[in-house]
């Protein structure tokens, strides 16, 4: 599968690299065609790898991940433009925080609460299959879920099921059996509001490696 | 222990009803002071059971726990008085839930993402020492853990320590035997922007006999 990782952070590093370990196709995608990031990335990583522009990458690839700061995941998808995405999946892993007033960082009002990134993007690209999921954890627990022992949750929503069942697949791929399907879109608003209590929870806990479970009965 | 337990929805009763279980007095407070609710937990629940007005009842227990609607909660607080609760533990299990804008609720903005129901209850009431507890879950596995199977969370915070301790122990004769200390009151805004999560949550398991656990290594 050829799959474009807009976003050259920790987060875009640890999906590319598992993608490129699983076989797949990857091109790290960023604002700069000449990106050192993304440069860098795909010199280290084989013939799989590759980089480019956002459009561009977007463009040629068959899945699109969005990995970027998820306070600036507008202006990327207007760099991504729809055309370069329609009837695609878009997986988005992005959060909406503010990191302007501190530690730690708050919810974007215009993208939480009664609407979210999630559907902020599928409305700025109005073609693509927008999928939300991955961006309750740390980057590294998104590509390895035995990081963190025994079991617990990784959440999806979205309101096109065959770009959810491409997500799932994917995630199976990395080792996720039992992804929980939240259902529509709209269901990001309750896994990015799960943000403030993970970045809490991660201050006490004083490292990243956990998740959370959803135990029933 | 001398409690008040204010609020006469499910939450209250079950809140109450435990609490007399455990050998506790307990007082429920409403509104109205002749509140048919009210009166009717009392006459069903023994001696150690009775009711009354919000700041009645508030200045008699020596805790009060606030289990009224979120969105009543500053309203309620001014019935109750700063001066009935003055030193005392106040424990809110609230969640600041606007219902008018239909299902699923959504956050009231001015008491959510940059503050909580938690802190606006504390700054209304100054003199109360105030712990944020047990509103990530559904009020049957709040009095009883076991409800859910296996092992799950509980989470406090607030700003107060004696008043935290104080809300542990009563978490412990609940059956929550390692609650989750997330430091300050402002932790608050972490677990009540769970809400939507849990809302959606509960709309695709089919009921509310879940609970979060925070796996880690």
């Amino acid at each position: 599968m050829k799959y474009a990782v807009l976003g050259t952070g920790m987060v875009g590093h640890s999906l590319a690299s598992k993608l490129i370990a699983l076989g797949h196709e990857v091109r790290m995608g960023a604002r700069n065609p000449n990106s050192k990031e993304a440069s860098k990335w795909a010199d280290e990583n084989g013939s799989l790898a590759g980089h480019g522009e956002f459009s561009a990458v977007s463009a040629w690839a068959e899945r699109v991940i969005f990995a970027v700061n998820g306070a600036r995941i507008l202006d990327v998808a207007d760099a991504v433009t729809n055309q370069a995405v329609a009837g695609k999946t878009v997986i988005d892993v992005t959060n909406p925080l503010d990191m302007s007033r501190g530690m730690p960082p708050t919810l974007i009002p215009e993208m939480s609460n009664t609407t979210s990134a999630g559907e902020a993007l599928q409305t700025r690209l109005p073609d693509a299959q927008v999928v939300k999921t991955l961006n309750t954890m740390n980057h590294e627990i998104m590509v390895n879920p035995g990081q963190v022992p025994g079991s617990h949750d990784v959440f999806v929503c979205g309101d096109h099921e065959t770009a959810k069942n491409e997500t799932i697949e994917m995630l199976g791929e990395f080792g996720w059996t039992e992804p929980v399907d939240l259902g529509p879109l709209a269901a990001a608003r309750g896994t990015e509001g799960m943000m403030p209590f993970w970045l809490r929870m991660w201050s006490v806990a004083g490292n990243a490696n956990f998740n959370y479970k959803i135990v029933r009965s």
